[in-house]
């Protein structure tokens, strides 16, 4: 284990008990306003998450992602890298695919209303009928790009002109987690939840467990409350961890390992269950024995979809016998979710009173109250803090 | 029967025949900025209907009751009061409820999200892991309340922070119908109906009786229209009464009495059918043998709820004889609400019309025209017959 | 056939090849506000088409067409016209009519909540109840009426104030299609499509066949889109025509003509589909042997109707032995329809991509650039093309 990680950095002064600190006003998380702000500062600006690069892992692959209104086209190029194309024709504006998924045959992308035809790096090839000119030019019409970065088999996309480097944004997730080598892991299930509330409500309610006690009676038999640890957060990254009681143990059904360890996960990370949010949309959670993570898409103001996903081991996803342990660590986590989500929707619910002004934190909330500053410093919104 | 009653002052010089005056323009039924004017101004100010003392009877009983955006709790204490409850955490905003009724069995109302627990008098017992300081005190966590006053066995609300008192509002309904003992009798039926128009149209629709001859044939037959009689209207209240033509009648679908009359009813009221507007959600209409009432929820400034409830004495409901004549009641309003419903969603759509300006009253709608009246001075909006 | 025809007016120098020129943003296509700017400047001034005068021939006949917000009442009155009334009551406002056609049977029009009445002419009858007097009359109160004008069986409204003279609108049209005798064809089938697409999107496709060779292989093979020709347009009329490769065919499953040749459609005619845009919602599209039109209904930027009709003369649609042919007519479009509907909703959500700026126009598509000008004229927009 590489003694310089970054993950022993334990809670610092900077994050006092903070029992009575306010919380964010309901306009936060019902706005349209202030959601169309969220869509151009953050969701159009930062690096998010787009999908897995084994989702397309042969020449053609293709996996449609939606960014609010934005379709991009997630696409493996000739030359092994991955293309992010808008998904709009420059000829006219059409979509291109309306598929969620598939493969390129022909190794180009044609539209289907006038046959405009793009190489899969998004050059365009050809335009039947259409005379190069004074006022058209084909270099001039290639689909439109957005930047890409893979970060140990995570597929990340900016829409940014000219984002922030990918190393600044996720300078607390480089190097972190590479003894569990997540690049070798595969998707071993999927399950997509449609939700009714503020994108928001669902990063708040992974970084706090004072909630567990009563709303996960499960999870908080294998990972007490107590043993909850704030980690470490920089930016876009915080994270923290939970430690398993039982020897051997994870999040499953029983609370036994649902396979052997991930690649050189080793020591410690045995018995912690590890918390990160990668924000604003990926919710990453190492267990020893598998990588569990969320997806967000926001919607709008009161809608998002959870894509949830379980990666393990390909030889543990091949292997007959392992199929019990994957099922039960699946059934425990979409239990587990199931409970959480209940409580976001209804935390959707009561904010919208006009009656609610600003709630408290307790001491076991204070990254929330981080992740609100965050919020406020993206979005360039006065802290209500300050103004009181 | 009490001689100093005020239901016998007939149509003053203040109302007559207006043939010719105008209605309001289409727009107050279909603009958003009006509606959210008339939440603000009547709905989150007014007395407003909230439900019967009955179906919150035992200690910890309770029912969510919906004023617009507001989803309020309204509650059975300890000491035999009914508190309401805004349906908000004081922690972070979660809705603490979602059945629409039940009990509290533990006497105290937990929040499902991190179980802050309230009394049924709303003051927080317990916030776990917070300490109180300087930024954080118990005293300031109760739930936020609204006001009750319960008449008759009819429980209202006032969700302004100090509402003119109940008796001044409502001062046209005091005494007014104590011979029916209101608070003994019981819901023996319910019915909610969906409807897509302004809630002023059920209101208008509801205060004459121009449209029954086209509209309700059978009503017509059992209390002509032209023994419709304007009875009373000071602020919020406005009333009037038909009579029957059949000795012991009622409204039902044979005409004959569904029950024996009410407790004290007696005299001309025997004869008589009562249609009481209590603006602006309750259509209180006292019969001989029962008493009816509609309970209005707008949902948007094209859309309402509409619970209708059948009140008879507990004896009568119990009384399995007496099903029959139940039955006939309910079937006769069932019916006649659905012939009111088609032409008040029809209302709706014609005047959406932009070649639509203000339209015409006959002498028959006098009280229509002051309802727009009351609308226009609660809103603060110019009267348009002064501007022409 | 009339040798003065204006069918034979070539592509003239005012349409050069327009490689490169730009189309509109997509916020023509997108936006709430443009959408109400089009409803007021084009669809309640313009002449629109409403319904076929077939559709009304008995005296009482009716049918109802949305324009927009507006609901129209088309009636046969006594004296044989077509009469176009606002289905609002002038009383309160309540919309008249809610069955979509049907025989006033008494020759009147009655109001189903207060039982005004009005003579088929839109004259107010009766008024139960009301006198007139200072402020009311019955001559103020007839129903509200939008203009009427009947070319060749199909029935065009105004419901502009004073419209331009519906032969100015018109120009091209008139005396163009004469030989087909429209007004004696009937309706030989009708299919409605609810399309998720802007209007425009639906004339833009009709209007150029640059997406024929793809999205058509059949209708291609009928009519090589070789043989398209830009024919006439002046003002909102914008026509053109292709030929089909065989002698006496048509636009069916194999090709062969559905019936003989409508009336005295001769020569040239026998060998042309002609696609004639009455703008803003008629597309017109005579064959040798029948006549197929869409009405298109716009219900906000992104949602239309689609009424597709056949027409062809009665002795054919009675003849049991040329259902066949009717049969492969409605075949052919209803999958020539399909696949354009699928191209056109797939351009609508390319275009809401906010990295569309602009697309480009090949020299096929040279009308729409013209039809982009009339609608910036009709909407006094400034033209992007001068701004650059």
């Amino acid at each position: 284990m590489n003694s310089d990680k970054k993950r022993f950095e334990k809670r610092g002064l900077d994050y006092p008990i903070l029992d009575g600190k306010r919380t964010l006003p309901g306009k936060y998380y019902h706005s349209q306003e202030i959601y169309e702000e969220e869509v151009e500062k953050i969701f159009y600006k930062f690096w998010i998450y787009a999908c897995r690069a084994e989702e397309i892992s042969n020449v053609g692959d293709y996996k449609l992602v939606q960014v609010e209104d934005e379709s991009l086209i997630l696409v493996r190029d000739k030359d092994g890298s991955v293309q992010a194309h808008f998904n709009v024709c420059s000829h006219r504006g059409t979509q291109l695919c309306t598929e969620s998924s598939g493969n390129f045959k022909s190794k180009s992308i044609q539209c289907p209303y006038h046959a405009w035809t793009y190489a899969l790096d998004g050059k365009l090839l050809g335009a039947p009928l259409m005379t190069e000119g004074d006022n058209f030019s084909k270099e001039d019409c290639a689909l439109k790009k957005a930047h890409v970065h893979i970060w140990e088999g995570f597929v990340f996309l900016s829409l940014a002109e000219k984002p922030e480097p990918f190393e600044v944004q996720m300078e607390a997730l480089i190097g972190k987690f590479s003894d569990w080598k997540m690049d070798e892991l595969r998707i071993a299930h999927h399950i997509r939840y449609d939700l009714k509330c503020n994108w928001k409500l669902i990063l708040q309610n992974y970084q706090e467990c004072y909630h567990c006690p009563g709303v996960h009676p499960l999870l908080s038999e294998l990972t007490p409350v107590q043993s909850a640890q704030h980690d470490f957060s920089k930016g876009a990254v915080i994270g923290g961890f939970m430690d398993l009681t039982k020897e051997r143990g994870s999040m499953t059904m029983d609370g036994n390992a649902a396979a052997p360890p991930v690649c050189e996960v080793s020591g410690d990370d045995l018995q912690r269950i590890y918390y990160y949010s990668v924000y604003p949309n990926l919710l990453l959670t190492p267990h020893p024995d598998f990588v569990l993570f969320h997806h967000i898409t926001a919607l709008g103001p009161g809608q998002i979809v959870n894509d949830c996903y379980w990666l393990f081991q390909p030889n543990v996803i091949n292997d007959e016998e392992a199929q019990a342990g994957i099922k039960s660590a699946v059934e425990f986590w979409d239990l587990t979710n199931k409970q959480d989500w209940q409580v976001c929707e209804q935390m959707q619910l009561g904010t919208k009173s006009k009656r609610f002004t600003r709630g408290y934190y307790s001491g076991r909330e204070d990254v929330l109250y981080a992740l609100d500053r965050e919020l406020l410093k993206a979005l360039g919104h006065d802290d209500p803090e300050s103004t009181e």
